[in-house]
């Protein structure tokens, strides 16, 4: 992809974002990748979303150099670089502070598997990072908080469960394409919801079983996939 | 019904679900039948609500066969079919995964009956399936799912509760027309609400009586309703 | 008034309750009365509010009998009636299943006063009443309903606390004027919500003190109040 | 600034409440102030939000004496009065009733600073007054509301937590402009809502510690700070 298309699929992912009711205020970003060449787009800082264009959008590299731009990246900019490089078969990252997804991650709890809602999109509980060091938090912070999603996603298949919490912080969320993480991010805060509710009604509900879980993962997902049209009709 | 009218008024009420907040994303379907032709009406799989159009919907006889149509139907399909055929009285089936219905169906709770509102549109509780077992998921899901509700409402009149959690998974409201079935989607997710602030307010809250029950589901339904006006009226 | 203008003064206040957010489906009405000519205007049962016009209202003497109208009356216009006679200042009343207030009459609980936008309009807790008798539910049901109101209300100035709860069905509110019993409809169910939820933060929270009851409810009621601008202005 | 700017400002900000979701029918009010002029510019009293206009806004001087307008001020003045003499580098300040804010108020609970959205806007827990006296309640009594929260500020920065609970009543925020004051009440009843749920997921959720609260604090406030644009770019 060239710049000016990485720039505009960029800046319409991130004007979706209030469009689905994920951020209050500036509170959230969207970048859009292409791994071949190692450089991502990405939203500017604190710029308001209805006054974005794709000319605002800032192209850095995989080492976090600005190839292009003349505003300052978000400053979740080290995060998304993180999961870039940790990651490899994502397309795009979407990060925001919607309500329900934040308060797991600021209880400390992951969200649990309780429905086919929730196992259409991930395939186990949403989990949630450790807590940063001290050292992380006064060191290069944003980078750390890259760091520890990757190690937490030790021995999970990040296209599996396309999210995380970070404690006490908040959500991330990524696919294999800007639609998908979009659409994701959008899941992972109704399943929150849900679960809240569902918590509310039974706090002891235990998870779904394993068999319920894989099936409706796999209706969806994969070779065995039967959810929606074959790709050449739509 | 011909074919052309029974996919203008399934068209019409899929539409209608996002519009009355019964829907996220794709999580919701509408099916429409001629119980006396044996086929039923039902939407695509995965196409947004926004861009249906009649010809869109699929014509499935209650056999599972598709009689007309170019894109696959919903993969709720068969359960919407195993509807039909266990409950003949009814004209229209309504799936959809709407937030608090949802919260009580991964809970594995059954919708208990608090209040008038209720008992306006449900002559009881709201019941919750049994979970399905291993085989049954990897067997004919859908169809399972369908057999499943059927078993439950042994002993009950499926137009006295017109409404059913699946466990794990969420609601499906049916009802003698299709804006009945619709408005029946609606009033459970309501009633779901309004349950889970009950609950919150008051976790040991009772059942309301028998006697109110069944006054509020009589004034609406059935020989000596008078609720709304005498239909030579409207 | 003419029963024109008491039926022009009855559209407008029903067709304000969904604008207000304050109905679902068709479960509100609002009847506006004439307590010097012993007649009342009510919304017809079971029609759309955004279909009503002037001429659907039904007139009602105090006596039940209809005076003009061609549909029939709210099925809750006994209820209606019982409270102009019960409570002679009053000049309208409102009848919602609006959620918060629908789930505290669920719970059977009545809205404990926590806060001062509670005492701006209800100088006490909000009262629910007993659960009617098997003999009144299968007698007069809707003139019970009413009953029950006012001998709850002994001892009460019902324009001191203009809302009432009724028991596993939900809200009565009315007014000095057919605006205020639609404000106070809506006050009533914003103070719900504040309720539930200052509940789930500290169940065993205690009620605001009576100084602060008193300074509240008298700022913007009575000779001495303070809120808003003098009579002349506007 | 002269009158008419000051005005205008005002205006727009009070106007902004409702847009924002901040108020419910009339509760509350946006203060604009000029403290080298010793004045301040305050919504009139109990006027709809739509209809404000800004010669309506009432200009009122450092000592309680109106200065400029033909309406009454807002009930609330004396205690925006008293924040402008109390805080001196404040510019503005906002009074809601929304919601989740308020239900910790009448809690009478602070908000405890649980994650980063709320350490971008409060470098600690949003405090909550001390009940009045009965004596400060028949007295002046919102001079001696102003009067709480100033106490309460003992020790603390004003700009550092630029919001307050008064308990049983509601939030004030303030803000080194009429922007950042509109903005800091949108962020309390966000962060109340995260609260509310981060509680009702794990009811013993301990505070985030002290070294992510001043980062995330300091990456938007002070000379660090390295959120949003320069200065010379936005």
């Amino acid at each position: 992809m060239n710049y000016e298309d990485l720039r505009s699929e960029c800046c319409e992912a991130n004007r979706l974002l209030p469009a689905c009711g994920l951020v209050d205020l500036t509170f959230g970003n969207v970048s859009v990748g292409d791994p071949a060449k190692g450089i991502f787009a990405i939203k500017p800082s604190g710029v308001a979303y209805d006054q974005l264009v794709p000319t605002d959008m800032v192209i850095v590299d995989f080492d976090g150099r600005v190839i292009k731009g003349k505003l300052r990246p978000s400053s979740d900019m080290p995060t998304h670089r993180r999961l870039f490089i940790g990651f490899p078969g994502i397309r795009s990252v979407v990060h925001t502070h919607s309500r329900n997804a934040v308060a797991f991650a600021q209880a400390g709890r992951e969200i649990p598997i309780f429905g086919t809602t929730h196992a259409d999109y991930f395939r186990g509980p949403v989990p949630v990072t450790r807590a940063l060091t001290t050292g992380e938090i006064e060191g290069d912070y944003e980078w750390e908080t890259g760091n520890v999603i990757v190690e937490r996603f030790a021995g999970i298949e990040p296209l599996d469960i396309p999210a995380v919490l970070v404690r006490n912080h908040g959500p991330f969320t990524w696919g294999g394409s800007t639609g998908k993480a979009v659409e994701n991010a959008q899941a992972l805060e109704i399943v929150a919801d849900m679960a809240i509710k569902t918590l509310s009604i039974h706090p002891a509900t235990p998870p779904m079983g394993d068999a319920l879980i894989g099936k409706h993962f796999l209706r969806k997902h994969g070779k065995s996939a039967y959810y929606g049209q074959p790709a050449d009709i739509v």
